[in-house]
């Protein structure tokens, strides 16, 4: 059985220009629920100075409906009070595998973020003793800054965030450019228990679903995706970001794996925000299943 | 050495609802030509009738660039007529490996679709002992009308293809649904020589990249693909038919595999034709490549 993780709240609504009112984003989180998926990135305590298109979290987190398991990113210790007041259970923590790449974008090395995620960590394990850590490998495979990033530095900093007790980590190829004889090069340099370690795509040049299909050949079954392709526009309306859920869905139910996620329901559920931000459906099997009747 | 059947003049054009000039489409070959790609399918023989977007072949073949494998497609005695008197020295047959689709298609069984083809190739044989030929069986792995197909079926098709005579067989997932596994399913009921055999995967649901990278890792080497995406609107704007000859390109040259074509050739050589269609651009990895400067 895989788990697919639902990041289309947070790491999709972010990357999108445009904010989606709390109570939509509420909804969306609702019909995602009700479609089967169970583990969902809600939010994000990122300060709403940066991000604020998630600048709402404190006040979505008492509307999602009961059921699912969210999760929501902390970026630091202000970061931690807000989400802890909030009551949230399970936490992600954002790093990259890239000095540049973190240097632009949180203002501080790898080896500070991994100092900052630790003493957060600390303390969230305190307060949250049945707490849920995940820990993001941004540019797993290549930093748009710095270029190809070795697999043993990727390996190196998804051992770390284990080893100082995340639950889980997500190795991301946040530009999208990474195939396959990738995946499964930086496989072999990570020796850590499978089942902690998430991939996390984008489709950006259309790699996704074959990297997916090499990670799951090699044993791996946590894979992140988001609703109808959601924060899929860095470049130009029909190009891809986030691999979509709904292509993960078309590829691992034909292929025999069982998800227990409806998939036209998924289809469904990011209708209403793709019309909000004023985009057409992205994802390839999106678009397919929609046309059926 | 992998080998790129770009059929975006044939197949792509003809699933466009739009007519493209005769100019325009010499224009496009050329383009195409200039990037590289050798190997292109320039044009059908089939009825004006049944297939108006490409009714000006024989007024189309004289202006085709010099230095191009061109092919056109002939569906029958009459067409190879047309083809012969043209000049055509490179032909494609187009059969499929369910008889409900040859039925609505060609109003033939496949059986009989053989039999056609038979006199056809003999002919063309004798008139053209140079000559080359490719025969497609479409709907490889699953009908529109009959559902699944057992690879046993494509693989019966596929090798009655080669025995009377042709040269190459071109197995084509035509509604875009197969996954990696069903590749390996069918590869393993083909028994053919692997040179010979070409693979012509749509993108309709995001697997078709992920197909390509199964069979690359099969031993095949001939891929087929259509620049732009183009023909590919069987449902909506941004759905995806044909495999976009870009992310063949990108899945490939990533992947460390020569392919001896520029890139950013071919995704400028379809925008005055997506442009004359109304269409923007459907290919990712097209898209990622001409947002950067």
């Amino acid at each position: 059985m895989v788990r697919i993780v639902e990041v289309g709240p947070r790491d999709g609504l972010q990357n999108e220009p445009t904010a989606v009112p709390t109570a939509e984003k509420a909804a969306f989180v609702q019909r995602l629920l009700e479609s089967g998926l169970k583990e969902i990135e809600a939010t994000s305590f990122v300060s709403p100075k940066w991000v604020p298109q998630l600048g709402d979290a404190a006040e979505l987190w008492p509307l999602l409906p009961k059921g699912g398991l969210y999760s929501a990113l902390v970026p630091n210790e202000r970061g931690l009070d807000r989400a802890l007041e909030t009551g949230v259970q399970r936490i992600a923590l954002f790093t990259a595998a890239s000095d540049a790449f973190t240097q632009k974008n949180i203002n501080m090395t790898v080896a500070e973020s991994l100092d900052v995620f630790s003493a957060v960590m600390e303390r969230f394990r305190s307060e949250r003793p049945e707490g849920w850590v995940r820990g993001y490998v941004s540019t797993a495979f290549e930093c748009p800054y710095a270029g190809k990033v070795d697999p043993s530095a990727t390996a190196d900093v998804a051992r770390r965030l284990l080893e100082m007790g995340a639950d889980e980590v997500s190795l991301g190829d946040t530009i999208g450019v990474a195939v396959p004889r990738e995946v499964r090069a930086l496989e072999r340099a990570l020796g850590l228990p499978k089942e902690k370690v998430a991939w996390h795509f984008h489709d950006t040049r259309g790699t996704a679903v074959a990297n997916i299909a090499e990670a799951l050949s090699l044993g791996y079954t946590v894979f992140d995706s988001s609703a109808g392709g959601l924060g899929g526009c860095p470049y130009a309306p029909g190009a891809g970001g986030n691999l979509a859920t709904e292509d993960l869905l078309y590829f691992l139910d034909r292929s025999g794996v069982p998800t227990g996620v409806d998939h036209r329901l998924v289809a469904e559920a990011s209708l209403p925000i793709l019309s909000l931000l004023g985009r057409s459906p992205s994802s390839k099997a999106q678009l397919a299943l929609l046309s059926r009747p």
